[in-house]
Order: structure tokens, then sequence, then C-alpha cells
């Protein structure tokens, strides 16, 4: 008998290259490590803790720390795994097999891994030709759907819904809508406030991006009370370990730093498209996160992806076909981006295969 | 429209008591904290770690050093966020919705959770009357189900498969077995050796028991290298912090103070068996885990519950009706395990309601 489905055996692997020895913008990490102060506060709660002992079962000091930075009651927020847990959780929580997922495409890869699993079928509803959203396409796709989810800012496009469409989207689907918003701190823009006048939306965010956790693995779920409960009962208990949790609460203490660096990622961000604008072939989608995507003028993005790697840079090349042709590049401190912006110079300059 | 699904909206959340000021026997947590040598070490990993950085993405010091333990190739190993990622991986891996999972009662509550998750249904095969297995009843049950789990030892009975009925369960079974060895370095046997002879058997391990790492969430699982290549397929990306990672790899190099400790555990927990059978009343079932089940001789364990927890002593009562009368006791210090004792013998001398 075969041990691994079907379904699961023809999965690709989840790889992304991990060299070390290059500028790796690859992994739309933040470029900066988290504060040496705010590393030695958590070293000296890790040495007091009980490693032994489970981690809080349920909302504790990190879930209040959230709710100081969202406005949220406790008891609409969930922590979790990474804002991955989380999303396996909601769709576990929300959908039945075979029931229809829609969400957009080129999107975030995990969507449609996780529906794999839990034997979701999923639908895309296709960007347009700038790669922005179509409201109105999600919304037609969306008849039939159990569940919609998609990231506003997009992975890997960094283009956004407008509050208008993101409204007319929530409001005209009655079951779960789930907006990641991963990318919220380089945007500054949230649904959030549309929970309390519509319970069907849940808004998930993470500290791997801004917030420099990455490491550490959490990510947290902003949603009506009665549907956190729900999602928390598809969750695996203890997901979140004593680790995360107080290298959280010690970021969180620590808000005004990592909203000036997110600042500064975007003021960043601003000068790379333009410099990008200036290399005659390369295509910069104007982007609202800390990554951009670029059209690289070749008709493999996989070889301008190679090219560049000899050089010294590590940037994010993809399978789709829709973006055979694209890179994506995350946003590193000026002197990375630098030494990216003067590679891809370099490379565009040079015949293509 | 409902958001939640009924089937998840109708399970209870998973509970468990934290009370911090009480003689704590209730979570099968090893007694002693991590060695504070252990602790520095890992500590100065941390301080020269990247925190914004993702954690490696396949296999690397951590997984060599769990071959290292066990003698299984690195293909053969793959980590988890605490073995309960890798119950819920290997059943989205090898079981389609509607499947049929076998395993014991009374058990591990997740197995039963995570199948229902998966929209997998759950079959029961009872221990028998003194909490052993019954592996004629195991291999009887199992004809038509997709895959087996259990645990040996058995939480929360403390009681294992005998190495023939083990053998006997994988070899006339051909869906994959599931065995789960979360409290193997208490008793000392495993069916690792199969899995040469038969691909269908997986076995999970995890660092949260005699490892005393529960705060930090990291397991194992141990198998057919192509069926671990599938089951990292339905595992999420990166699930697996860098703390868990540079604990577990410390840890590792610390094996000699591990199993020295396990051993006092053993030691310590024959005696407070021993101790309890002296109560009248008491009826402690045989255990080769780090902790005991007992039946309390009354119509409630909750009640018993409630009054050892008024001592000051927190164990571990059941829902399942079949355990209505008894409670677990997790193996603490002698100290803790005294403390135990002498309330289990006050209430056990009180007059019952």
């Amino acid at each position: 008998m075969k041990i691994v489905r079907s379904s699961v055996e023809k999965l690709g692997a989840y790889v992304v290259a991990q060299d070390l020895d290059v500028v790796k913008l690859n992994q739309n990490e933040a470029p900066e490590d988290v504060p040496a102060e705010v590393k030695e506060r958590v070293i000296e709660k890790l040495r007091r803790a009980g490693w032994n002992r489970y981690p809080a079962g349920g909302p504790a000091e990190l879930e209040e720390k959230l709710s100081g930075l969202t406005g949220f009651p406790v008891g609409g927020i969930l922590a979790g795994n990474g804002s991955n847990e989380l999303i396996q959780a909601a769709l576990a929580a929300t959908c039945e097999p075979g029931d229809r997922v829609l969400t957009v495409r080129p999107g975030f890869a995990v969507y449609k891994r996780v529906a794999g699993l839990l034997s979701l079928a999923i639908d895309e509803a296709p960007l347009d030709e700038g790669f922005r959203f179509d409201a109105d396409g999600i919304i037609a796709g969306s008849r039939g759907a159990r569940a919609v989810v998609l990231a506003s800012p997009n992975n890997p496009t960094g283009t956004s819904l407008s509050d208008a469409d993101a409204g007319r989207i929530i409001r005209s689907f009655d079951g779960p809508v789930i907006i990641d918003e991963a990318y919220f701190e380089f945007h500054g823009r949230t649904v959030q406030g549309l929970v309390a006048s519509h319970p069907n939306l849940i808004v998930l965010r993470t500290l791997s991006k801004a917030w420099r956790l990455a490491g550490a693995r959490l990510g947290y779920l902003l949603g009506d009370e009665a549907v956190v409960r729900g999602i928390a009962k598809a969750k695996l208990p203890f997901s979140v370990g004593f680790f995360a949790r107080i290298a959280g609460e010690a970021l969180l203490e620590s808000r005004d730093v990592l909203e000036a660096a997110a600042g500064r990622i975007v003021a960043e961000r601003d000068r790379v498209f333009d410099a990008l604008l200036g290399i005659p072939g390369i295509e910069p989608v104007p982007s609202s996160a800390n990554f951009i995507l670029f059209g690289t003028g070749r008709a493999s993005g996989v070889e301008f992806f190679e090219r560049l790697r000899k050089r010294g840079v590590l940037v994010r090349p993809f399978d789709d076909p829709a973006l055979r042709r694209h890179l994506r590049v995350t946003i590193g401190t000026p002197r990375e981006d630098d030494a990216f912006i003067d590679a891809a110079r370099r490379v565009a300059a040079e015949a293509g295969s």
C-alpha cells in the first residue's frame, strides 16, 4: 500500500535558497537584527524561565501587549507559531473537505499548500496586467466559494487593496474573509476596523517582517471573539513556545524603535524603486511592502537570478509561469540595496541567452 | 452564514490547569529545569544568532545530532514544533478526508483532535480491564482502517506494548502505523528497528519529557526516507524556530546528564507506585512512563482532584467516562512526590461525598 497520499506526494518540497555568503534579499526578512538591548532583556527572562514547563495554554502577557498594540480585546486575538499556523487553523476551523477557497494569483504559495493539506479546492482570481487587485473579479470568483484568503499588501507583487475595494469584498461575501496583513507595517493601512461590523473578517499579522522576529516564529490573528474561540480549537495546543512569547513581549515594549525602522525601509524601498526604473529593461511594480517585484526584461527570470547570485546577491525567482520573467527583491540595508542595484545594472547590460 | 464549522465549534477548548503556587504534577513535565550550564551555552549562541532570519529550511546540525542519537540517517528524521505538529503532518500526508484511523482508548486526546481537524474518522480499540494493550483487538479493529496511531508507553495509562505485540501489529497492517514514543526514555524499549523492514512504520519522539524542553516545542519523527520526504511536504515551512533548534542541539550534547536524570525518574516512579499501593482504596496502574494513573477508590476522580488541589498538589483529572474514577500524577522531585503521597493519603482517609 502507498503510505504517502498522491496529492501530497506530488507537492514540491518548500525550498528556499539560504546561502549565507551573499547579500541575502530573498525572504522578505528585516535587514537589521533585533536590537542588542532587547536581546539582553529576553536573555534575562530566559535565564529565569523554567524551560521544562509547557508554555502558557491561554492568553497571557503577550496577548495583553498585542491588545495594547492593536486596540483589540484579548479575546479577539490569537497568537500562533508564525502566521502560517494561523492560516492553517483558520481554514481548518471554517472549511469542510471539498470546499472551494478563493485566493488571487500571483499570491502567497502557502495558502494553496495549506488548502491542499486540508483537501480544499483552490480557485485563483487573477490580478490585472499591472498586478493590481481586481475587486470585481474577486467578488465574481467568490460566488460559491466557502472562504476568501488573500494578502494585502500581496506577496510577491507588493500591491495592495484600496480601502474601498477591501470594504466591497468583505461586505459582498458572507463566508470567512481572511486578509493577511503580514506587510501591514510598511503600508500603514488595515481592514481591522471592519471586524466589529463584519464578524466574518479575520486579519492575520506576523512579527517576522517589520518586527524582525522571523527566526522565533510568532504571528497573530485578529477577529470576532466567537470566531477566534473557534479557530483556537483548531490550533494545536502549546504551539507557541516560551521563547517566542518572551521575545514578542520584549519587542512590543520597543515599539518606537521598530516603527522608526519600518519607516526607514519604506524610504529605502522608494529609493530602490527609482533606481530600478532607471535600468533599461527592468520594470519594477509599485510596492507597499518591504520588497519589490520586477520584470527582468528577459525571457527567463531564473537566468537573471543566477547571474545576480554569481555576483553575490540572492533574490527570489518563481515557478509560476505568470512570473517567469520576474524576480522579487527584499529591501535590505542601504549598502545591501546598493550592491543589488549595481549587480542588477550589470546583469541587465549583459546579453541575455 | 456560520463562520466556524460545527465539528470544530463543538470541540472543547484544550485547557489544562496551570496553577503556579502548587506542586505541579499534571503535565508530565520533567521536574528539573535544563542544567544552567546548558542554558548558558544556548544563550551564547542566541546572542550571535540573527533573530531576524528565518530558521534553516532543511536538515542541519539538529538533524545530524538526532542522527547520532538514534542511528537513523538524516533523511529518515524530521524535526517538528513539538510532536503534536508531527502527528498532524503524518496524518495529513497519509490520510484522505473520511478515512478511518484506529487508536486506543483511553489514549492521548490530541490524536482524536487532529483527526477531527483533518476530517478523519476515529475508531478506538479499548485497552483491557487492567489498561493493558489488547493486540488482537487492535489488529481486528485495524481492518478497513487507513492508519493506526497509538502511544507506547500510552498516555494516560503508562502501559506499553510488548515487543512481540508491537511487531505483530506492525506486521499485520500495511497502512501507516504511527507509534508515539514520547515516553521512550523512561521505558528504554523502541520499535524503531522495525522501520528498515516495515516502511509503513513511523516513530514519534519528543524533547518535552525526559529532555526537559516542553517550553521550547521540539519533537522528531523517525521513518523510511521516502515516507519522511512526504511528511515533510505536509508540514508548514519554518515551523521549528531557531531557539528550539539551538536548545535541542545543546541538550543533545549533554546526553549523559539527561539519561541519568531519566534513570532517577524511573526509580522515583517505582517508589511512588509502592507508596500508592499502600494507601487503602488507591489502585495504581503499573507504568513504564514518567507518570502513574491511579484509581481513586471514589465515584468521582474530579472530587479527589479538587481535594488534592486544596492541599496544594495539582494532578490531572479526565473527562473520559472510562476514567471518571481515575487521576494521573506526574513523577516529580522526591520532595514533590512526598507532598503528593502525603496529600493522597490524607484525602483517601477523608469521607467521600
